[in-house]
């Protein structure tokens, strides 16, 4: 029975923080003005605008993450405009062709541990000469990727500075943003971080919200408009109120950064534990995704018992992926683990 | 001060009726299988099957109206043909062109009272006669309209079957679906309006809930790879839970129902009320929505003390529109009645 | 047999003039570059610049009008903008939804004589107010128009004027541009009109040419990257050469002008016969088409000697449409009058 | 001076036979019925269905390359659909992601020797497993590769087979058609390879013809309403019969095979020649393509003497592309072989 299984699946696999729907419950029967121009989303917008010192920015609201990844890069490109990402990167893979479907090429580079290069976006540049190519204009990389990594305070200056000498617009998908900024080994602070981008929205879903992303724009040039794109695109929700609320409450204090040191923790505790039980993981921890290397037989014992996803498969042995959340419990974790030694003998 | 004026603008200025939060935080931190696979999902699709009394059919969902609508058109349609709607349809004049944005036309006739006719279909088909034309292949309307007014079971079996003979799907918009099945004019029940389409949605934002609409596919040969599309565009929520909760919530019991109820009598509350001090509607009210003539003067009087939309301009006079909700207080139409006698004199 | 009928259906009935077929026969096997690059396309660009006096314009070439159409306006637009067109505009009526494939609405005006005037773009302009709807921002009319009729000085710097105040670009579909600026009844030059619009395209197809029409892009801001967009349309021809050397024909001499001429010279002969003979025309003979008032009666004969469209039905009576050539003969406009006058009695 | 450098850069670079445009000439001022329904287009069609032994396929008519792959692709695919190729092939590497601009995205595998196999389709098919991914519905390979390789009977079969074993559509982009089909290594005949795909297009541009190719449809629920789509994307010429003109007189005589047969052998003269001085090629010689290895300094030398492409760097060593075309004289090939042992000492 599915019900007694627990689940590494992902880090979406419940539904909200407590203080979210209260949040919401709170509002009661009171009446908002629609399309996100309500005190609440205003008041979301400068916390978020404070807290990554970007008092300049527009900050916007769409219901998911796909959607807000090709609202924005639909935004910024031309027709013949085209985006660079890394082979694994989520608009490449796992987003049904959704910017291709608003009429963008997707060129791709394999980068290293999740994260795209300096010198990948500049082969990727270099390669397209003239007009019987598409023309790169955006990046768009994960923070955290899609291995779970971050990029340093280092990598993400220099691609910033390889975009801004290209004249590439820098976008980051922040699904994961919270786990990034609170990961143990990154070094990049909200403001650092905001610095460095043209445009990037922060996860809610991913991070204890129910639904809903904040979308940050940066860049003056790509501000003009973005409401009717949102419009065009169906994320122009009539009670945006419902997303304000949430990341008000996520960033009126700690919650955001408390959710995401929580499943960092627990995506720790699980790879320490792991590794002290003698398995190699396909890169060090970083964040709250796990991925380690079991042998087949025993990723299929543990799929008796737990639930989450194969990442790569080598034959003898194989890559599955393990996240904890905001709400994994630290007892789970250790069941898991006890469990693995138990597998383990 | 806004906080001082109630509002008649919409109905989704208010957040959610409580049962609807009450049932998401019940959810507690249970975990569940994303994109719209979980238990809640699944049970809400049974519930809308059953009340409608499609057994076969297909339930999606998708977060607000705009995107049910080009997602469900956009589906359906290949890249040279076009749909058929009034001028007054959503799609054409409110969705900043989001229908065209997914690459199709919308080809629209004026219609009556809101409402498209045979012969207004039928003399768009004859006129797109050859390849030189977009060819139309989906009719678009609304129920209840963007006037408040309904289809009969004669219209609607009249539409159907002028779709038919000219191999039109037939769509509606039902982001008003419950006001219209539950208008007191309305003489179609949920089954035998399900019976005379190809696919709706029904409508949960502007009824109550906090965000969400229901897709149902009824003709078998637009049900392939519909998910496809919904995650391509977007709408594949993660926690797609939050949408099935909401719905089970509304049919479970008679809630839609109820919400729907009580946003028609206030409406005609509303209606009675200001027809009793001498003034005209633009048509006689079938739901939630009235649309006075007032003189200038007092439609600006009005506005001091209400927030409402104001329709078309006649020069002297002008048509404004009201709006009731699930939530509109009694109260506050009586109290809306007393200051329009107050300024009648 | 259709073969004993004359057409006056278009402007497109015979391939090309002799002039044309004779300098691309005079190629040989000579090697060119491709894509449009080769001496004779840029000899082209030149001549055209030259004659428009537009020194700093862009020149390019794409095969047909729904093509350079499309192209252009996409070109222009970002995704939530639009284009407004009477609603007879070709773009509108009869190039199968490509405006709106490329992802645009097009906004319609019913216009008066097939002209576009300033209070039509002010209404749409003004209509348009928020994210809700689409974005007006380019305006599409063409000269010739689809009634033959011409916008004059006056007009078109009315509506560039307009389109300045508004924001919008102007564009202006030249399908038939040589017998706009050839009209007897024409006070616009070529340098006038095309310091009036932002961007054109000067019709090849339509006055002698075998395929091909010449963009010309005068403002600044709408050049960067245009051969991209050409490219990915499908609109770069291998063989550029073969529309280079048409304009070059067309331009290095009187010939556009002199085919044009002959053209209006036609249309006008047979208004002129038509109505000497009694009958109205739907407005008068600017260019060369021709449109009379024949009961039905009378069409049907004509039908029966003759090939061209018909206009509008008006019951008893009815609007056809006449179109000379570069390549009529004035024998078969003579003969055309003849057998009208011996049906007449 | 440009002037004296012999071209082997393309198979383009000549306008046109001479018969080609003496049939075009002899048309005269004849008048036709336009948009591709003139006896001309007809009776290529008609030659072509007889040529490839396809007597239900349907004919139609395009400018160029690139426009006929998106056209043939987007009206094939629902938005979710997805196209394969080799990473080498023309749509995916230098049409400026026009696939892409009608919504769809490329799948590429690497393939050997510019061709894709068996393996590589159905490791794309079984990789993409559900609604987060695009679909993958149709393949496309060229035919002669883009290094000029052919796909053998055998080949093509498997490809076949693989292709309706998961329900894909098989379009060959046939812009280098004649060159494959009457290759020396090739044993396919016209009536062998139209019987194992879906839909082609033969290519005029490449083989003689000034503008135009030829689309033919096969497989019967490809074929509704194409000539919607051709219209929509620009491709309904108004004179369709200069193409039909080119294509009838290309298959109503041996025309299109002994233009590509001198072609092919024209680039087996170099092959042989360049070989026979101990140069190595990419691959083998099949069509009229030539690959040789070259050292960086010789291909310098040879770039002061002749027009071609560099095609792949290694270094000290890099790989040049020399086509030979229907134009090219024996005693170009033979310069050009007397020059490169001249530089080889």
């Amino acid at each position: 029975m599915a019900a007694f299984k627990y689940s590494f699946a992902n880090d979406y696999s419940e539904l909200a923080h407590p203080e979210i729907l209260a949040a919401m419950a709170a509002l009661g029967t009171e009446q908002f003005v629609g399309y996100a121009l309500d005190e609440h989303c205003l008041r979301a917008a400068e916390l978020i605008k404070e807290r990554f010192q970007v008092p300049a920015a527009d900050v916007h609201f769409a219901s998911g993450g796909t959607h807000s990844n090709f609202i924005v890069l639909s935004s910024m490109l031309r027709p013949h405009e085209a985006v660079i990402a890394t082979s694994l990167g989520h608009i490449f893979t796992h987003e049904a062709g959704a910017v291709e479907a608003t009429g963008h090429k997707v060129c791709t580079a394999a980068g290293v541990d999740g994260k795209l290069r300096v010198q990948d976006i500049q082969a990727i540049v270099d390669y397209h000469s003239d007009e019987h190519m598409v023309k790169p204009k955006a990046v768009y990389i994960s923070q955290s990727t899609e291995l779970g990594s971050v990029y340093s305070k280092a990598e993400l200056t220099a691609l910033y500075q390889c975009c801004q000498a290209n004249g590439l617009y820098l976008f980051v998908d922040g699904a994961r943003l919270g786990a990034a900024l609170n990961s143990p080994i990154g070094d990049l602070s909200y403001a650092e971080f905001a610095s460095l981008v043209d445009a990037f929205y922060v996860g809610g879903t991913k991070n204890g919200g129910i639904y809903g992303e904040a979308i940050v724009i940066c860049r003056d040039e790509l501000k003009a408009d973005f409401r009717y794109i949102l419009k065009q695109k169906g994320a122009l929700l009539a009670k945006g109120v419902g997303m304000g609320i949430q990341f008000e409450t996520f960033f009126k204090g700690s919650l955001y950064d408390d959710l995401a040191r929580h499943a960092n923790a627990m995506g720790h505790r699980l790879a320490a534990g792991i590794t002290a039980l003698g398995y190699e993981l396909l890169s060090p921890i970083q964040t709250n995704q796990v991925f380690p290397i079991f042998s087949v037989e025993l990723a299929r014992q543990l799929h008796d018992l737990y639930d989450f996803h194969d990442w790569d498969d080598y034959g003898e042995t194989c890559c599955v992926r393990l996240v904890a959340s905001w709400a994994t419990p630290e007892a789970m974790v250790d069941m898991f683990l006890a469990d693995l030694a138990e597998l383990t003998r």
